[in-house]
Protein backbone atom coordinates (compact mmCIF):
# COMPACT_ATOMS: atom_id res chain seq x y z
CA UNK A 1 0.00 0.00 0.00
CA UNK A 2 1.43 4.05 -0.79
CA UNK A 3 1.71 6.49 1.91
CA UNK A 4 2.25 9.73 0.71
CA UNK A 5 3.71 11.54 3.77
CA UNK A 6 3.20 15.43 3.32
CA UNK A 7 3.08 18.80 4.82
CA UNK A 8 0.09 21.12 5.65
CA UNK A 9 -2.48 21.27 2.85
CA UNK A 10 -2.74 25.01 3.12
CA UNK A 11 0.94 25.89 2.33
CA UNK A 12 2.87 23.00 1.10
CA UNK A 13 2.77 23.14 -2.53
CA UNK A 14 4.74 20.29 -3.44
CA UNK A 15 3.00 18.23 -1.34
CA UNK A 16 -0.02 19.03 -3.27
CA UNK A 17 1.48 18.28 -6.65
CA UNK A 18 3.04 14.44 -4.88
CA UNK A 19 -0.57 13.96 -3.30
CA UNK A 20 -2.24 14.81 -6.46
CA UNK A 21 -0.09 12.02 -8.67
CA UNK A 22 -0.97 9.90 -6.04
CA UNK A 23 -4.02 10.15 -6.53
CA UNK A 24 -4.17 10.43 -10.19
CA UNK A 25 -2.87 7.13 -10.28
CA UNK A 26 -6.09 5.60 -8.96
CA UNK A 27 -3.99 3.48 -6.62
CA UNK A 28 -4.92 2.98 -3.12
CA UNK A 29 -3.09 4.77 -0.72
CA UNK A 30 -2.94 6.43 2.71
CA UNK A 31 -1.53 9.58 3.88
CA UNK A 32 0.28 10.41 6.15
CA UNK A 33 -0.01 14.77 7.25
CA UNK A 34 2.93 16.17 9.12
CA UNK A 35 2.30 19.65 10.33
CA UNK A 36 5.09 21.43 9.34
CA UNK A 37 7.89 22.68 11.63
CA UNK A 38 6.15 20.99 14.89
CA UNK A 39 7.35 18.42 17.36
CA UNK A 40 5.99 15.50 14.43
CA UNK A 41 7.48 17.27 11.90
CA UNK A 42 10.99 17.34 13.48
CA UNK A 43 10.71 13.89 14.45
CA UNK A 44 9.94 12.43 11.55
CA UNK A 45 12.59 14.35 9.59
CA UNK A 46 14.69 13.06 11.83
CA UNK A 47 14.21 9.02 11.11
CA UNK A 48 12.69 6.80 9.36
CA UNK A 49 11.42 7.56 5.15
CA UNK A 50 11.50 11.30 5.62
CA UNK A 51 15.22 11.82 7.12
CA UNK A 52 16.02 10.39 3.55
CA UNK A 53 15.86 13.39 2.19
CA UNK A 54 13.77 16.00 4.88
CA UNK A 55 11.12 17.15 2.75
CA UNK A 56 7.79 16.57 1.47
CA UNK A 57 5.79 14.79 0.08
CA UNK A 58 7.74 11.32 0.23
CA UNK A 59 6.22 8.22 -0.99
CA UNK A 60 6.51 4.85 0.53
CA UNK A 61 6.01 1.73 -1.32
CA UNK A 62 7.00 -1.08 0.60
CA UNK A 63 10.56 -0.70 0.78
CA UNK A 64 10.45 1.72 -1.27
CA UNK A 65 10.57 5.74 -0.82
CA UNK A 66 10.72 7.63 -2.80
CA UNK A 67 10.75 12.29 -2.54
CA UNK A 68 10.37 14.66 -4.76
CA UNK A 69 7.16 15.32 -6.92
CA UNK A 70 8.74 14.63 -10.32
CA UNK A 71 10.24 11.69 -9.59
CA UNK A 72 6.64 10.75 -7.84
CA UNK A 73 5.25 11.39 -11.03
CA UNK A 74 7.59 9.60 -13.51
CA UNK A 75 7.49 6.20 -10.78
CA UNK A 76 3.64 6.15 -10.31
CA UNK A 77 3.34 6.97 -14.76
CA UNK A 78 5.58 3.71 -15.20
CA UNK A 79 3.47 1.74 -12.31
CA UNK A 80 0.47 2.01 -13.61
CA UNK A 81 -0.31 4.08 -17.25
CA UNK A 82 2.02 6.01 -18.82
CA UNK A 83 -1.20 7.32 -20.63
CA UNK A 84 -3.01 8.62 -17.27
CA UNK A 85 -0.19 11.38 -16.21
CA UNK A 86 1.41 12.10 -20.28
CA UNK A 87 -0.43 12.57 -22.86
CA UNK A 88 0.17 10.30 -26.10
CA UNK A 89 0.86 12.39 -28.86
CA UNK A 90 4.26 12.40 -29.36
CA UNK A 91 5.24 16.17 -29.63
CA UNK A 92 2.18 17.11 -27.14
CA UNK A 93 3.69 14.53 -24.36
CA UNK A 94 7.55 16.33 -25.37
CA UNK A 95 5.95 19.64 -24.18
CA UNK A 96 3.94 18.44 -21.14
CA UNK A 97 7.12 16.93 -20.09
CA UNK A 98 9.25 20.17 -20.44
CA UNK A 99 6.83 22.09 -19.27
CA UNK A 100 6.36 20.13 -15.83
CA UNK A 101 10.00 19.88 -15.36
CA UNK A 102 10.54 23.86 -16.10
CA UNK A 103 8.00 24.45 -13.77
CA UNK A 104 9.84 22.22 -11.18
CA UNK A 105 13.13 23.79 -11.42
CA UNK A 106 12.22 27.50 -12.11
CA UNK A 107 9.95 30.37 -11.26
CA UNK A 108 11.99 31.52 -8.15
CA UNK A 109 10.36 34.71 -7.77
CA UNK A 110 6.71 33.61 -8.17
CA UNK A 111 7.72 31.51 -5.47
CA UNK A 112 8.93 33.61 -3.14
CA UNK A 113 6.94 36.42 -3.24
CA UNK A 114 3.75 34.57 -3.43
CA UNK A 115 3.70 31.36 -1.73
CA UNK A 116 1.09 29.65 -1.87
CA UNK A 117 -2.18 29.92 0.82
CA UNK A 118 -5.31 27.49 -1.20
CA UNK A 119 -6.93 29.18 1.69
CA UNK A 120 -7.08 32.71 0.92
CA UNK A 121 -7.74 35.56 -1.35
CA UNK A 122 -6.13 38.77 -1.55
CA UNK A 123 -6.56 42.17 -2.54
CA UNK A 124 -4.30 42.97 -5.65
CA UNK A 125 -0.92 44.39 -5.31
CA UNK A 126 1.81 45.42 -7.69
CA UNK A 127 3.98 42.20 -8.33
CA UNK A 128 7.80 43.02 -8.69
CA UNK A 129 9.01 42.84 -12.41
CA UNK A 130 10.81 39.19 -11.94
CA UNK A 131 7.91 37.91 -10.53
CA UNK A 132 5.58 39.40 -13.36
CA UNK A 133 8.22 38.08 -15.33
CA UNK A 134 7.59 34.36 -14.27
CA UNK A 135 3.48 35.14 -14.49
CA UNK A 136 3.97 36.08 -17.72
CA UNK A 137 6.18 32.84 -18.64
CA UNK A 138 3.88 30.63 -17.49
CA UNK A 139 0.98 32.36 -19.10
CA UNK A 140 2.78 32.11 -22.26
CA UNK A 141 3.01 28.21 -21.85
CA UNK A 142 -0.01 27.50 -20.92
CA UNK A 143 -1.37 29.24 -23.78
CA UNK A 144 0.84 27.66 -26.40
CA UNK A 145 0.04 23.87 -24.94
CA UNK A 146 -4.06 24.81 -24.57
CA UNK A 147 -4.01 26.29 -28.05
CA UNK A 148 -1.86 23.62 -29.74
CA UNK A 149 -3.19 20.35 -27.61
CA UNK A 150 -5.95 21.29 -25.61
CA UNK A 151 -8.78 20.62 -28.27
CA UNK A 152 -12.20 20.61 -26.90
CA UNK A 153 -10.85 19.63 -23.21
CA UNK A 154 -10.43 22.34 -20.08
CA UNK A 155 -6.59 21.30 -19.37
CA UNK A 156 -3.11 22.22 -20.95
CA UNK A 157 -3.57 18.91 -22.87
CA UNK A 158 -7.22 18.18 -23.14
CA UNK A 159 -7.36 15.71 -20.25
CA UNK A 160 -6.00 16.85 -17.01
CA UNK A 161 -2.42 15.12 -16.39
CA UNK A 162 0.97 15.41 -14.87
CA UNK A 163 1.65 18.63 -16.49
CA UNK A 164 -2.02 20.40 -14.61
CA UNK A 165 -1.05 18.89 -11.19
CA UNK A 166 2.57 20.41 -11.93
CA UNK A 167 1.10 23.85 -12.61
CA UNK A 168 -2.13 23.11 -9.90
CA UNK A 169 -0.45 25.29 -7.16
CA UNK A 170 0.61 28.02 -9.31
CA UNK A 171 -3.02 28.23 -10.69
CA UNK A 172 -4.26 28.50 -7.11
CA UNK A 173 -1.74 31.52 -6.26
CA UNK A 174 -2.81 33.18 -9.37
CA UNK A 175 -6.07 33.06 -7.34
CA UNK A 176 -4.65 34.02 -4.08
CA UNK A 177 -3.28 36.60 -5.44
CA UNK A 178 -5.97 37.89 -7.45
CA UNK A 179 -3.44 38.58 -10.59
CA UNK A 180 -4.60 39.65 -13.37
CA UNK A 181 -4.65 36.56 -16.48
CA UNK A 182 -5.66 37.47 -20.28
CA UNK A 183 -8.76 34.73 -20.76
CA UNK A 184 -7.25 31.61 -21.72
CA UNK A 185 -5.05 31.67 -18.56
CA UNK A 186 -8.24 32.99 -16.01
CA UNK A 187 -10.44 30.38 -17.88
CA UNK A 188 -7.58 27.20 -17.15
CA UNK A 189 -7.66 28.29 -13.59
CA UNK A 190 -10.92 27.95 -13.26
CA UNK A 191 -10.69 24.86 -15.04
CA UNK A 192 -7.71 23.13 -12.47
CA UNK A 193 -9.76 25.03 -9.45
CA UNK A 194 -12.48 23.03 -10.54
CA UNK A 195 -11.13 19.66 -10.95
CA UNK A 196 -12.51 17.09 -8.27
CA UNK A 197 -8.86 16.15 -6.94
CA UNK A 198 -7.78 19.91 -6.74
CA UNK A 199 -11.39 20.82 -4.68
CA UNK A 200 -10.83 17.59 -2.48
CA UNK A 201 -7.29 18.90 -1.48
CA UNK A 202 -8.75 22.69 -1.16
CA UNK A 203 -11.90 21.39 0.69
CA UNK A 204 -9.25 19.61 3.27
CA UNK A 205 -6.89 22.61 3.86
CA UNK A 206 -9.74 24.56 4.71
CA UNK A 207 -10.59 22.02 7.48
CA UNK A 208 -6.86 21.97 9.10
CA UNK A 209 -6.62 23.50 12.51
CA UNK A 210 -3.00 24.89 11.99
CA UNK A 211 -2.63 28.38 10.87
CA UNK A 212 1.46 29.22 10.35
CA UNK A 213 1.75 33.31 11.00
CA UNK A 214 5.28 32.26 8.58
CA UNK A 215 2.67 31.77 5.52
CA UNK A 216 0.13 34.22 6.06
CA UNK A 217 0.20 38.23 4.98
CA UNK B 1 17.59 12.10 -36.93
CA UNK B 2 18.02 13.48 -32.92
CA UNK B 3 19.80 16.99 -33.07
CA UNK B 4 20.62 18.24 -29.34
CA UNK B 5 21.34 21.80 -29.28
CA UNK B 6 24.29 23.29 -26.85
CA UNK B 7 25.96 26.07 -25.06
CA UNK B 8 29.53 26.17 -24.45
CA UNK B 9 30.86 23.02 -23.66
CA UNK B 10 33.32 24.07 -20.97
CA UNK B 11 30.08 26.13 -19.02
CA UNK B 12 26.95 24.86 -19.91
CA UNK B 13 26.27 22.24 -17.02
CA UNK B 14 22.82 21.52 -18.54
CA UNK B 15 24.13 20.98 -22.03
CA UNK B 16 26.59 18.83 -20.45
CA UNK B 17 23.67 16.58 -19.16
CA UNK B 18 21.61 16.92 -21.60
CA UNK B 19 23.97 15.79 -24.52
CA UNK B 20 25.57 13.06 -21.98
CA UNK B 21 21.47 11.53 -21.97
CA UNK B 22 21.82 12.07 -26.27
CA UNK B 23 25.39 10.10 -25.76
CA UNK B 24 23.59 7.23 -23.35
CA UNK B 25 20.83 6.81 -25.32
CA UNK B 26 22.93 5.34 -27.94
CA UNK B 27 20.62 6.96 -30.71
CA UNK B 28 22.66 8.58 -34.04
CA UNK B 29 22.56 12.42 -33.28
CA UNK B 30 23.78 15.57 -34.68
CA UNK B 31 25.03 18.18 -32.79
CA UNK B 32 24.24 22.37 -32.57
CA UNK B 33 26.63 24.34 -30.47
CA UNK B 34 25.52 28.01 -29.87
CA UNK B 35 28.23 29.87 -28.14
CA UNK B 36 26.66 31.32 -25.89
CA UNK B 37 25.81 35.11 -25.53
CA UNK B 38 27.23 35.56 -29.23
CA UNK B 39 25.04 36.86 -31.83
CA UNK B 40 24.10 33.32 -33.30
CA UNK B 41 23.14 32.69 -29.78
CA UNK B 42 20.93 35.31 -29.73
CA UNK B 43 19.34 34.59 -33.08
CA UNK B 44 18.55 31.39 -32.25
CA UNK B 45 16.76 32.24 -29.12
CA UNK B 46 14.66 34.39 -31.04
CA UNK B 47 13.23 31.98 -33.63
CA UNK B 48 12.50 28.21 -34.05
CA UNK B 49 12.87 25.32 -31.42
CA UNK B 50 15.22 27.00 -28.81
CA UNK B 51 13.01 30.23 -29.29
CA UNK B 52 10.79 27.73 -27.04
CA UNK B 53 12.43 27.76 -24.15
CA UNK B 54 15.46 30.44 -24.73
CA UNK B 55 17.61 27.49 -23.08
CA UNK B 56 19.93 24.93 -23.47
CA UNK B 57 19.60 21.74 -23.72
CA UNK B 58 17.24 21.68 -26.32
CA UNK B 59 16.32 17.92 -28.56
CA UNK B 60 14.74 18.33 -31.69
CA UNK B 61 13.62 15.03 -32.70
CA UNK B 62 11.84 15.43 -36.22
CA UNK B 63 8.93 17.56 -35.18
CA UNK B 64 9.10 16.95 -31.16
CA UNK B 65 10.68 19.38 -29.58
CA UNK B 66 11.78 19.27 -25.37
CA UNK B 67 14.14 21.30 -23.04
CA UNK B 68 15.42 20.66 -20.26
CA UNK B 69 17.90 17.43 -19.53
CA UNK B 70 15.59 15.65 -17.10
CA UNK B 71 12.51 15.94 -19.51
CA UNK B 72 15.17 14.59 -22.36
CA UNK B 73 16.27 12.24 -19.60
CA UNK B 74 13.09 10.56 -19.35
CA UNK B 75 11.64 11.07 -23.07
CA UNK B 76 14.96 9.37 -23.78
CA UNK B 77 14.46 6.65 -21.74
CA UNK B 78 10.83 6.07 -23.01
CA UNK B 79 12.26 5.87 -27.04
CA UNK B 80 15.16 3.36 -25.93
CA UNK B 81 15.06 1.28 -23.04
CA UNK B 82 14.14 2.45 -19.42
CA UNK B 83 16.73 0.04 -17.96
CA UNK B 84 19.90 1.54 -19.71
CA UNK B 85 19.21 5.43 -17.58
CA UNK B 86 17.59 3.64 -14.64
CA UNK B 87 18.25 0.69 -12.65
CA UNK B 88 16.13 -2.32 -12.65
CA UNK B 89 15.78 -3.03 -8.97
CA UNK B 90 13.01 -0.70 -7.54
CA UNK B 91 14.22 0.64 -4.86
CA UNK B 92 17.54 0.97 -6.31
CA UNK B 93 15.55 3.10 -9.75
CA UNK B 94 13.62 5.19 -6.76
CA UNK B 95 16.53 6.34 -5.28
CA UNK B 96 18.04 7.06 -8.93
CA UNK B 97 15.07 9.03 -9.82
CA UNK B 98 15.26 10.84 -6.35
CA UNK B 99 18.51 11.97 -6.47
CA UNK B 100 18.56 13.07 -10.06
CA UNK B 101 15.06 15.58 -9.23
CA UNK B 102 17.09 16.78 -6.38
CA UNK B 103 19.67 17.49 -8.51
CA UNK B 104 17.87 19.13 -10.80
CA UNK B 105 16.10 21.56 -8.44
CA UNK B 106 18.68 21.26 -5.75
CA UNK B 107 21.94 23.08 -4.59
CA UNK B 108 22.11 27.16 -5.63
CA UNK B 109 24.37 27.83 -3.66
CA UNK B 110 26.83 25.15 -5.40
CA UNK B 111 25.73 26.28 -8.49
CA UNK B 112 26.04 30.33 -8.40
CA UNK B 113 29.29 30.21 -6.07
CA UNK B 114 31.09 26.96 -8.19
CA UNK B 115 30.22 27.48 -11.95
CA UNK B 116 30.85 24.94 -13.89
CA UNK B 117 33.99 25.35 -16.09
CA UNK B 118 36.34 22.12 -17.01
CA UNK B 119 38.71 22.93 -18.45
CA UNK B 120 40.37 24.58 -15.37
CA UNK B 121 41.32 23.88 -11.75
CA UNK B 122 41.80 26.28 -9.00
CA UNK B 123 43.37 26.14 -6.03
CA UNK B 124 41.28 24.95 -2.75
CA UNK B 125 39.74 28.36 -1.37
CA UNK B 126 36.98 28.42 1.51
CA UNK B 127 33.48 27.80 0.76
CA UNK B 128 30.61 29.24 1.83
CA UNK B 129 29.12 27.80 5.12
CA UNK B 130 25.52 27.05 2.46
CA UNK B 131 28.05 25.94 -0.52
CA UNK B 132 29.57 23.43 2.19
CA UNK B 133 26.21 22.14 3.26
CA UNK B 134 25.29 21.52 -0.30
CA UNK B 135 28.27 19.63 -1.20
CA UNK B 136 27.80 17.56 2.40
CA UNK B 137 24.45 16.48 1.37
CA UNK B 138 25.75 15.42 -1.75
CA UNK B 139 28.75 13.55 -0.57
CA UNK B 140 25.54 11.80 1.87
CA UNK B 141 23.61 11.32 -1.38
CA UNK B 142 26.76 9.38 -3.93
CA UNK B 143 27.21 7.37 -0.56
CA UNK B 144 24.18 5.98 0.26
CA UNK B 145 23.89 4.86 -3.42
CA UNK B 146 27.43 3.45 -3.78
CA UNK B 147 26.87 1.78 -0.41
CA UNK B 148 23.16 0.67 -1.29
CA UNK B 149 23.67 -0.21 -4.40
CA UNK B 150 26.94 0.27 -6.18
CA UNK B 151 27.77 -3.41 -5.99
CA UNK B 152 30.85 -3.91 -7.78
CA UNK B 153 30.34 -1.47 -10.51
CA UNK B 154 31.84 2.27 -10.18
CA UNK B 155 28.66 4.28 -10.34
CA UNK B 156 25.75 5.36 -8.10
CA UNK B 157 23.92 2.04 -8.59
CA UNK B 158 26.69 0.05 -10.45
CA UNK B 159 26.35 0.96 -14.69
CA UNK B 160 26.65 4.33 -15.56
CA UNK B 161 23.01 5.73 -15.83
CA UNK B 162 20.87 9.04 -15.49
CA UNK B 163 21.47 9.59 -12.02
CA UNK B 164 25.57 9.55 -13.05
CA UNK B 165 25.04 12.29 -15.75
CA UNK B 166 22.59 14.88 -13.62
CA UNK B 167 25.84 14.30 -11.52
CA UNK B 168 28.62 14.53 -13.63
CA UNK B 169 29.11 18.44 -13.97
CA UNK B 170 29.34 18.40 -10.14
CA UNK B 171 32.30 15.71 -10.36
CA UNK B 172 33.75 18.16 -12.38
CA UNK B 173 33.12 21.07 -10.08
CA UNK B 174 34.80 19.30 -7.16
CA UNK B 175 37.96 18.74 -9.44
CA UNK B 176 37.85 22.19 -10.79
CA UNK B 177 37.34 24.06 -7.21
CA UNK B 178 39.64 21.18 -5.56
CA UNK B 179 36.36 20.73 -2.82
CA UNK B 180 38.19 17.99 -0.07
CA UNK B 181 36.04 14.96 0.00
CA UNK B 182 35.88 12.01 1.82
CA UNK B 183 37.08 8.66 -0.41
CA UNK B 184 34.22 7.18 -1.52
CA UNK B 185 32.79 10.65 -3.44
CA UNK B 186 37.01 11.02 -4.17
CA UNK B 187 36.74 8.05 -6.21
CA UNK B 188 33.43 8.31 -7.85
CA UNK B 189 34.87 11.48 -9.27
CA UNK B 190 37.45 9.86 -10.58
CA UNK B 191 34.99 7.27 -12.15
CA UNK B 192 33.21 9.79 -13.65
CA UNK B 193 35.98 12.20 -15.14
CA UNK B 194 37.21 8.73 -16.48
CA UNK B 195 34.10 7.71 -17.76
CA UNK B 196 33.90 7.77 -22.25
CA UNK B 197 30.97 10.16 -22.89
CA UNK B 198 32.16 12.92 -20.06
CA UNK B 199 36.04 12.10 -21.47
CA UNK B 200 34.74 13.05 -24.65
CA UNK B 201 32.76 16.16 -23.39
CA UNK B 202 35.66 17.46 -21.76
CA UNK B 203 38.23 16.93 -24.38
CA UNK B 204 36.01 18.92 -26.95
CA UNK B 205 35.38 21.70 -24.19
CA UNK B 206 39.36 21.73 -24.76
CA UNK B 207 39.18 22.44 -28.15
CA UNK B 208 36.81 24.96 -28.20
CA UNK B 209 37.96 28.75 -28.90
CA UNK B 210 35.21 30.44 -26.62
CA UNK B 211 36.60 32.01 -23.55
CA UNK B 212 33.77 34.14 -21.50
CA UNK B 213 35.27 36.10 -18.57
CA UNK B 214 31.79 35.63 -17.27
CA UNK B 215 32.54 32.24 -16.43
CA UNK B 216 36.59 32.86 -15.55
CA UNK B 217 37.20 33.17 -12.06
N1 LIG C 1 11.92 19.50 -5.41
C1 LIG C 1 11.07 19.05 -4.32
C2 LIG C 1 10.76 20.18 -3.38
C3 LIG C 1 10.17 19.71 -2.04
C4 LIG C 1 10.10 20.81 -0.99
O1 LIG C 1 10.91 21.77 -1.02
N2 LIG C 1 9.15 20.69 -0.04
C5 LIG C 1 9.03 21.66 1.05
C6 LIG C 1 7.58 21.84 1.45
S1 LIG C 1 6.58 22.52 0.12
C7 LIG C 1 9.75 21.13 2.27
O2 LIG C 1 9.65 19.95 2.59
N3 LIG C 1 10.48 22.00 2.95
C8 LIG C 1 11.17 21.64 4.16
C9 LIG C 1 12.59 22.09 4.15
O3 LIG C 1 13.09 22.51 3.09
O4 LIG C 1 13.23 21.99 5.21
C10 LIG C 1 9.81 18.42 -4.92
O5 LIG C 1 9.57 18.62 -6.13
O6 LIG C 1 9.10 17.67 -4.23
N1 LIG D 1 16.27 23.22 -15.89
C1 LIG D 1 17.00 23.37 -17.15
C2 LIG D 1 18.08 24.42 -17.00
C3 LIG D 1 18.64 24.87 -18.34
C4 LIG D 1 19.52 26.12 -18.22
O1 LIG D 1 19.34 26.95 -17.31
N2 LIG D 1 20.47 26.27 -19.16
C5 LIG D 1 21.34 27.45 -19.17
C6 LIG D 1 22.74 27.08 -19.65
S1 LIG D 1 23.56 25.92 -18.59
C7 LIG D 1 20.78 28.46 -20.14
O2 LIG D 1 20.36 28.11 -21.24
N3 LIG D 1 20.80 29.74 -19.77
C8 LIG D 1 20.36 30.78 -20.62
C9 LIG D 1 19.43 31.72 -19.95
O3 LIG D 1 18.98 31.38 -18.83
O4 LIG D 1 19.13 32.77 -20.54
C10 LIG D 1 17.57 22.01 -17.54
O5 LIG D 1 17.58 21.11 -16.69
O6 LIG D 1 17.95 21.81 -18.71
Amino acid sequence: MLDIIIGNRAYSSWSMRGWLAVRLSGLPFTETLLPMWSPEWDTARATGPLALSGKVPTLVDGDVTLWDSLAIVEHLAEQTARDLFWPTDPAARALARSIAAEMHSGYPDLRRDCGMNVRRTYAPAPLTPATQADVDRIVALWTLARTRFGGSGDYLFGDYGAADLMFAPVATRFRTYAIPLPDIAARYVDAILAHPHVAEWIAAAHEEPWVLDRYER
